[in-house]
């Protein structure tokens, strides 16, 4: 067995001060983290991840940042340096560059603050690297997780051409004209970072070509190294939906659900409050779908699970506020008494989510990009009633599910009201057919599975060298 | 010599009515069919084009669309077609397609109204195809002029195969990703309506790469035929610069100018007020050129001439006052009791514009994408005081002009702070030697050059078939 050190931002294992200035454990944070811990537990695994807070850190510093059976090595950077490389480049760059969200006439506007905040993200991914160097056995496999760290692979072929490192973009890959939207030089470190990798994953083949006509592009990069490339979508992991669907909390969601759904059927989405979730198109397309077929008026409930996220960020404020305030007009030109065709939800309450992807006559996932959209996957174990997808082409998952689900431009209001109706109209024996295909589809690649793709693209980089 | 017909949605000729319900001839509108016109004059060819307003239509109807040499065949369209046709799909989407402009979290939004207007669009360039196909004489030689136009080769090529047709695109071509934002049939009618052209021609490599691209992309198309693709750059018409620059209201202009603009070198730009022009970007790069580089505070003017364009869509009336805003923001911050930064100056006059491009010490061309981008050329030709220029990486124009000017990355205010100190600072040796570099460059392609590539790729169909 080879030695795995996993590194992503975000680890298994955060911390927080109570109101006594005590530290106490919070769970784990993101839903990275939160898929890849279980596949880890007891495996002696070595976990790089930041000190993310005060309270991280002075966890860190007291040893307490342990986890069972995985080894968590803490990176503690300056708290401005790594509040920058997070909010301004991370998070309020690449994110947006590599999900094509900027409205370029306006943003980004890289100026001497953004400047500092680059050199920052370069200052962090430095720290990754060092802590890494230190804490990786002789030839081990590296798997760096997501665009926070895409400068460590050159960074790491340098210091430590013994290990055998792979990044994983859980992304989707910007293309060319949109990567030169970064100034030449950042954009080649990027590059430059990433081609130190041995190997590159992504969710999709879509995304791997992406980031190979980047490589290609000379405008972007003049020559250099091209890493081997791999797409190995990730799956969901049966066993803990099927656990948090048994739940008590999740039994009392659905009840409460059943209650305010009544006789009506029910198109449910769930997702961050987040720009590429297209949130606002779902409402719209729920609008034309009342106007295009007065059959559904009272007889369909959205049931739109929005969760907040990023609220630092003026624009996903901004979004949350285009959220109600549609979902607000919508439920006025509709509504009727005893009848809202929009049940708007934003607070973070996963056993309702589940209780939810349980009952969803329809599903909805229409993100405007995408690298693979995991609930489009969780759905359909989740769902007992047969549930359909409505599912955007624009999210990774739409490659390997497109047989099964109906897929929409997400720009396309019209054709996503189309789609809903299709959904909404279908017999019995239609519905239960292609909810059994979907599912089997699905249970077909799970998180393990994942996790083994990215393994065996370390150790064919291994055979390569042999 | 060939039987040439020109097609272009504005002519060489409009009108209006004056106060008394009179038709009265107008000035040439756009800047396309201004560019032509002179090309033309005297030479017998056939110009179809839109009769845009009222005006236009009664004066088609009484037999007044006639210019010196040129037969111009108006075409009436229902007039909500026209203006769907125009506003919604040419100007709000694809002019934002080709530009990568739209926010696309939020815009567009395809939706029944989208869709009616993208039937208008269709209804429309079948209205163009059936006047040329009226007009057109055997074997004649078809010169299309953009995007308000890409369906009419498909048109042509099924009921007049005669014909030798091209399609010039004066915008840039949007990526595969982007022409994927349209409703999938929509981006199919698109393709399959220049394909249907003998030959495409672009105003760079890039952009005829592009369109490659899309037509290969298997996303977006199926097989098919593949036209013929060129690019041609679109020159100056030096006689006419020079014939603006020697008229007395140029003169005037440049006397009021010399007045305000005193002691100080001028940074000047020139633009119709639009969003990709990326206004707003230059005002904070000169806030960043005074914050960086104080030796330049109260000895650098921005003479900023913006004229209004597309104020009945909201976007670019919002555009406007950003614009004001932020140059307000700068005088403020900045100006003092006898020095204002920015001269703002937000109308159509073209004495002025010309008599700026004379004086400038630097022009500022910094589109975050453009076809071309004419000024970046006619600049050179007019200016006598040894000027540079400082331009955007996506412009059209950067692909030819790049030896000879200051190369930015318009998303970066401060590479583009540097390249106006770079530009400010100069000695006056290196100036003058590259300006005169940078002019000899320029003047070796004119606007004639452009429309014999445009003659010459139709022979080439010609010689291709025989």
């Amino acid at each position: 067995v080879d030695d795995v050190v996993v590194v992503s931002n975000r680890g298994p294992v955060s911390f927080r001060l109570d109101d006594d200035g005590r530290l106490v454990r919070a769970g784990s944070g993101g839903g990275l983290a939160a898929t890849i811990r279980p596949l880890l537990l007891g495996s002696g695994t070595h976990w790089v991840a930041a000190a993310m807070s005060e309270a991280d850190r002075r966890a860190a510093a007291e040893g307490l940042m342990v986890d069972d059976g995985i080894r968590i090595e803490s990176v503690t950077c300056d708290p401005d340096d790594y509040r920058m490389a997070y909010d301004v480049v991370s998070n309020a760059t690449l994110w947006f560059i590599h999900h094509h969200l900027f409205d370029l006439p306006r943003r980004p506007r890289l100026d001497r603050h953004w400047h500092r905040a680059w050199d920052a993200y370069a200052a962090v991914n430095r720290s990754f690297a060092d802590v890494v160097g230190a804490a990786a056995p002789p030839g081990a496999v590296v798997l760096v997780q997501d665009y926070h760290l895409a400068l460590t692979g050159r960074m790491l072929a340098d210091t430590r051409p013994d290990l055998r490192t792979v990044h994983f973009s859980h992304t989707p890959f910007a293309d060319p004209s949109m990567l030169r939207v970064l100034p030449g030089a950042a954009a080649g470190e990027l590059l430059e970072g990433l081609a130190g990798f041995g190997a590159c994953g992504f969710h999709t083949a879509r995304w791997e070509a992406a980031f190979r006509a980047c490589l290609d592009d000379p405008v972007l990069r003049r020559g250099g190294r091209t890493p081997a490339t791999f797409h190995a979508p990730l799956g969901p992991d049966p066993e803990a939906v099927a656990e948090q669907a048994r739940s008590p909390e999740c039994a009392a969601a659905r009840r409460l659900l059943d209650d305010q759904v009544g006789d009506c059927q029910a198109i449910v989405r769930v997702d961050r409050i987040e720009l590429s979730k297209n949130i606002v198109r779902g409402l719209w397309a729920l609008d034309q779908l009342f106007e295009d077929r007065p059959e559904w008026r009272q007889r369909v409930v959205l049931v739109n699970l929005a969760y907040p996220s990023r609220e630092g960020l003026a624009d996903y404020l901004a979004y949350r506020s285009e959220i109600e305030h549609t979902a607000e007009r919508i439920n006025e030109r509709w509504g009727t008494a005893d009848w809202s065709p929009v049940l708007l939800s934003l607070e973070d309450d996963r056993a309702r989510s589940v209780a939810a992807l349980g009952r969803y006559d329809v599903l909805l996932v229409n993100p405007v990009r995408d690298g693979l959209n995991l609930v489009a996957k969780e759905g359909p174990i989740a769902n007992t009633v047969d549930g359909q997808l409505v599912l955007s082409r624009e999210a990774g998952a739409y490659d390997e599910l497109s047989p099964d689900a109906l897929g929409i431009n997400p720009f396309d209001v019209s054709e996503t009201a189309a789609a809903l109706h299709r959904a909404l109209a279908m017999g019995a024996d239609e519905r239960a057919a292609r909810a059994a295909s979907l599912r089997r589809r699905v249970l077909s690649r799970t998180a393990a599975d994942w996790l083994d793709d990215q393994r065996a693209a370390a150790r064919a980089l291994d055979l390569a060298r042999g």
